[in-house]
């Protein structure tokens, strides 16, 4: 299967994802693939496998968000000087979402700038982070705060890969496949309600329908300028759990998928969604085994936290809400009392 | 005076560069002025008198290439995490070269890319350095081999700043100025022959045509695939007198002036160019008292130098010549015997 992004005259860099669709791939000039010593573990073989390049290089980063930083970065372009890679040369991103936005920046920086690929190794990553060309960095300051637009040369996502991934990773990904189907496409949703993503056949057919969604929204606004912050669509709320939880009770998805409720009960005050609609979205993300909800312990402090998000600017705070299902409303002018409200239905 | 950048289609980011029209300039949002001691010393004053901003901060970095480094890019982003710089704040490069690309670095990677303005100080940075978005710093392993391709929002090529310009700085701005003549418009160049550049109405349409060579250039090929390359005519050569003299003897316009005159003789060689043409060119150069000659050890040893630039590939060597006056031809099938024997002209 294949999906083009096609960024038409607005953007030079249209590219494609193929899906289980990878059997061959030959590069030409340095090639470096930049993974963690447990993908490699399991999967570098199978990808060594596919590919040829007149000379690969294999770079291994530390496992995990902790490590998403500079210090990696500068390991990754010493690498790449050392071994004199100019600037026809291509690095493939092989890993989840870390090591994709890591490789990534470094593409987008090292000499300006150099082809990247992306090979996808978790759920999420495949149906959404590897796709748009968001890449970066956290700091002290916060997530993702350091890092640039840079659009990949192409995507190889193989399910595969899937096959080793802990199932509470595997979940994690499905709240953002939920995302995508309830902000953008009811058919796609509607689909998702009677489909097996755990069946290969179902898990492809999810993973094309929201690549091609995060396509269309990245091919009308790849800046961030409006549309593609509906993509953020529960994060708002989940940054927050995250941040409370210091990034370790919950993975991402499963922040995600709590966010997503939360911003549901919201949707449903403002009668932009009904409770059985809210309901429906809830069963799908419980069905597999997701978080759907969160003890608040101080709604003031929650409150609060929202400012901290880089996406909320000094005074307002946006909300993504789904407008039934298939459709968005991005609100930045909700009365604190309301989100209160809301909050306090979660409180202990 | 203005010129106008147009990218077109291929690109979003078109901006004007306004040439001795700098009256009032009124921002919203967090604006930092990013600037060196000497130049704020000089300038800053009458900057401020014309800039108003909701919330204005000033960063300060060590002058000079050699603080050109991730460690001063690190200073400006903790100042603007510190003061919570958002997607809405716009960066100032107020100096030279050197400043321009960190601050344009910097609004590169800031939460993935934030507007940035170019007001250049030195004729050098006016002329081609702050025009056309090439960002970057220096590492242990060369110059500018980390940035980005990043398009300010708008120039301001002020003409008073020039006025505490050293004499040396200046001439080496003026190399900049005959290598877009010498490589896209003989008119240009026989105005040049003519006109005196120390005289504010000359400057100032030096200026202007020097930019608007540029930008037209960039317009062509922003990402340097192609065209862009031949504004390195005279740099091949001049990276090495730079490399060889450990960016101490030279300014990086006097060795470029030197590295046009070695192109000009390989030009002759490979009958591209004639002696008279190539004296004329030596002339203007000499008029402003920049350097046309350097003395080279050991012929071999300045050889192997090309291959030290990121821009060789790992077999060429690419070298931009002057086709006559007024146009150019990129040549990487150069026999070496050829260079040597022009490089043998230079040797003691």
């Amino acid at each position: 299967m294949k999906v083009d992004i096609n960024f038409e005259a607005k953007n030079s860099s249209n590219y494609s994802v193929y899906i289980d669709a990878l059997t061959s791939l030959n590069l030409s000039g340095k090639v470096a693939i930049i993974t963690n010593p447990k993908v490699s573990g399991l999967h570098l073989k199978s990808l060594l496998e596919k590919i040829t390049a007149d000379e690969l290089y294999i770079i291994t980063i530390a496992d995990g968000e902790s490590y998403k930083n500079q210090e990696s970065i500068d390991l990754i372009l010493e690498n790449l000087f050392n071994h004199k890679f100019n600037r026809g040369s291509t690095l493939i991103a092989f890993g989840g979402g870390v090591i994709g936005d890591m490789t990534g920046f470094v593409a987008s920086i090292y000499q300006r700038g150099i082809d990247f690929i992306q090979v996808p190794t978790t759920l999420l990553s495949q149906v959404d982070a590897s796709v748009g060309g968001k890449t970066g960095i956290n700091n002290k300051f916060g997530k993702n705060l350091i890092g640039a637009f840079h659009q990949p040369q192409a995507v190889y996502i193989q399910t595969d890969f899937l096959k080793s991934l802990p199932s509470r990773e595997f979940g994690a990904g499905v709240a953002e496949i939920v995302k995508m189907a309830v902000t953008f496409d009811l058919e796609f949703f509607e689909w998702l309600e009677e489909a097996d993503l755990r069946k290969i056949s179902d898990l492809q057919l999810s993973i094309k329908k929201s690549v091609e969604t995060k396509a269309w929204v990245v091919a009308q606004d790849e800046k961030e300028k409006g549309l593609r912050a509906v993509l953020n669509y529960g994060h708002t709320f989940a940054h927050v759990v995250e941040n409370l939880t210091d990034y370790k009770k919950y993975l991402h998805g499963e922040a995600v998928s709590i966010g997503i409720c939360m911003a549901n009960d919201l949707a449903v005050k403002l009668d932009l969604l009904s409770s059985s609609q809210s309901q429906r979205i809830k069963n799908i993300l419980a069905s597999y085994d997701l978080p759907t909800t969160y003890e608040i312990k101080d709604v003031n402090a929650f409150y609060n936290h929202f400012f901290l998000d880089k996406k909320a600017d000094d005074t307002k705070i946006k909300f993504i809400l789904a407008k039934g299902l298939g459709d968005h409303q991005m609100r930045d002018d909700i009365d604190k009392e309301i989100v209160l409200s809301v909050l306090k239905e979660y409180s202990v």
